[in-house]
């Protein structure tokens, strides 16, 4: 029987034990990477390491109870469910902390195979989403929509106090940080005339956002609490809802947004566990109006997370940090979100992700998109290179960080980054004789 | 080299001669069934049978390029693409055909694994659903519904004529027909009331729709136009887009229809090849307002097939034909509604679900909702078994049917049937004390 001394708090991968990484011993997250040569696997960051799961799984240093981690998804492993998921955990700390469990650090074949060079490796998507779910659950941008599209009286819809406002968005176009993407094409009419044109998005906005990833499934037909909810959810992400503000104007009456939203969301590449995320967890805002009792708070499930920022224009030597806010701000948790997702009988799957909603503070420079923070375009912000901006420009790269900020370490997010490339070339459509046809 | 001669239009499976068979020749639709003791795989009806097209590929009958069909959906087949489509629907006609390819009829053997009972299989889900999206084509439908929740002024939405207006749905509890669903709970609010109340729904309604079945991707970023949409598409089934009313008043402001749809939406087992509709093929509805050039129609995109909805009361000897209607009612295409769908740049997959939304015609017997035969439930309808009806009843059994009419032969949708169960019992929600954590 090996004898495991507790093990510290720090790593022997040094870089892990600096006060500002993202990724200390205290995170581990969850991500799928690739070197060159060889085919996505499932990792873990360390300091400026990746931990290559696939090959601590091959020689049984680890074991979810199932080979799951040589898979281009973290998928396997998060149906594995949560014994699995902190069994997991624990011998990761015990192996990768300083003082633990000396096999990897001993072995030098090993840790050549699989200690790789954070920077030498490439990010995937996490995991397949199955289905993806964007929330409304930020009051402050709610409230800030609320007026610009309906006026102040009517700010905050009627049921928002109630209802974990959602809606289902577009899983095939959740892409990992990273992927740039095309300004969408789409209509749009301005408020005085009377029909709408086609073309680009001239209004393209950003949305900062927390993403939940559902680890275990429910069952058809069958409510979860919010405390069967919580335990369901694996981890977090960053999330950017990229929206286009002029076709989700024209579009989203009566159905809700749709193409508006459909052409991408980015997400981190890292999924911070929810065991790492525990130390941060707070409880609930104040509760203007109760819950409903299949909706109640059930303990602190809300988190303690900084969240930034930056807006880069195509060439410019340094982003500008445009908002920063706190997950805090949040009136409904990922877990009171997936419970009342789950209560008509909703089958919930592993992979599912639920998007929180913008988060957006009280103060001006704390909100969560371009929208508010430009209150619809009238007030244009100005960067740190002089330009000013209302709506997204092509070459403009979006990039958000978030941590959780713990006495002598931090639980990052890493990056949430997103680069917006010019329209594409509309093709032939097909002339006015043709349509005759019709 | 095999001389066949030219099919003709019987089949040498009898029962697919009659005159009202759904499944003749013609049609070919292709579903995935198992028989005792065996997996899932991919078949085609045809009369009373189910031609197991595992068995014909595994005996090199049929080829589509790549080993599909011993699969539990028709995805990988469909991935394969139109050429691939054609030429196994092709083969399947010489194969299946009087007076065809005799290798399949003339192999005792061969027939008696290959081709089985309708009645001693079980159907489950045809393709596995990558994404589904519900639309809201129908004129008479949007227009009635617009009158009964925003008055007769406002009756059609501003951008209906211009958009073909959709909404992301559920993909995970899109259930093959014949899977029964328990009444959904859920938040509802009574108009006069203050606040909203948590229970079974008790206005729940169908919907009578068609579903496009996607079988080839877009690719991200680039739009697509009408006529490569209408190439990508695969075939047509059934679609009851089960819908609690009450749910849906209270939550669908401002983000769209959420809980209210996502508890269950049934479809048809046979999905009827785009193929076997062409001869049924008709031109557009006249356009009030011409549509924007990436939407024009090009060529015939909709169909000419009538619907029924029938309704049976838990016991009833008998069900009642409740609705008759047309698809031609419909306002926008697949065609359309999938391009519409890709044009923002979001990537379409193999298996994508398009709801055409709910078909209605002009007179009070056409309408393809309770929430419409019934005006908001203010004038219930009389089933034949005395009984009335505003909404749906536990033990209620819904069921759709539909068939394209030929000169000699119809091509028949079959049913999309399904059950009302009974709510859930509620699981023992938190107390007020647990609540104090918050």
């Amino acid at each position: 029987m090996t004898i495991v001394s507790e093990p510290s708090r720090c790593s022997w991968i040094e870089s892990a034990n600096l006060r500002d990484c993202d990724f200390p011993i205290q995170n581990l997250p969850y991500g799928v990477f690739s070197s060159a040569g060889s085919a996505p696997r499932c990792g873990v960051a360390l300091g400026d390491r990746v931990i290559d799961l696939g090959e601590l799984e091959t020689v049984e240093l680890i074991d979810a109870g199932a080979p799951v981690f040589a898979s281009p998804s973290l998928n396997r492993f998060m149906a594995r469910g949560p014994s699995a998921w902190a069994r997991v955990r624990r011998r990761l700390v015990e192996l990768l902390s300083e003082g633990g469990d000396r096999r990897l650090l001993d072995d030098h074949d090993l840790r050549a195979r699989a200690v790789r060079p954070a920077d030498k490796v490439r990010m995937h998507m996490p995991f397949k989403v199955d289905g993806y779910t964007d929330f409304y659950a930020g009051r402050h941008h709610a409230t800030n929509v609320g007026m610009m599209f309906r006026g102040a009286e009517n700010a905050l819809p009627q049921n928002w106090l109630s209802i974990p406002i959602g809606y289902n968005g577009r899983a095939s176009t959740v892409v990992v940080s990273g992927t740039d993407f095309r300004r969408p094409l789409g209509q749009k009419k301005a408020p005085a005339a009377e029909l709408p044109v086609f073309g680009p998005s001239a209004r393209l906005d950003f949305e900062l956002e927390m993403g939940a990833v559902v680890g275990m499934p429910s069952r058809f037909g069958e409510p979860i609490t919010v405390a069967e909810a919580d335990a369901m959810i694996f981890g977090y992400v960053l999330l950017n809802d990229w929206s286009a503000r002029d076709i989700q104007a024209w579009e989203y009456q009566p159905l809700g947004p749709f193409q508006a939203k459909a052409f991408a969301t980015s997400i981190s590449p890292w999924v911070v566990p929810k065991a790492a995320l525990e130390p941060f967890a707070v409880a609930a805002p104040k509760r203007d109006r109760p819950l409903l009792p299949y909706l109640r708070d059930q303990g602190p499930m809300f988190y303690d997370i900084e969240l930034e920022v930056r807006l880069r224009p195509e060439g410019a030597a340094r982003a500008t940090t445009i908002a920063r806010t706190n997950s805090r701000e949040l009136y409904y948790s990922a877990a009171q979100q997936l419970a009342h997702h789950a209560v008509s009988g909703c089958l919930m799957n592993t992979g599912d992700l639920l998007g929180s909603g913008t988060i957006s503070g009280r103060s001006k420079d704390s909100r969560g998109s371009l929208l508010e923070l430009t209150w619809g375009g009238a007030e244009p912000i100005t960067l740190d290179t002089g330009e000013a901006r209302t709506f997204l420009e092509d070459g403009d790269t979006v990039t958000f960080s978030a941590w959780a900020e713990g006495e002598d370490y931090r639980v990052g997010f890493g990056e949430c980054v997103g680069k917006v490339l010019p329209a594409p070339a509309e093709p032939p459509w097909p002339g006015e004789r043709e349509n005759a046809d019709g």
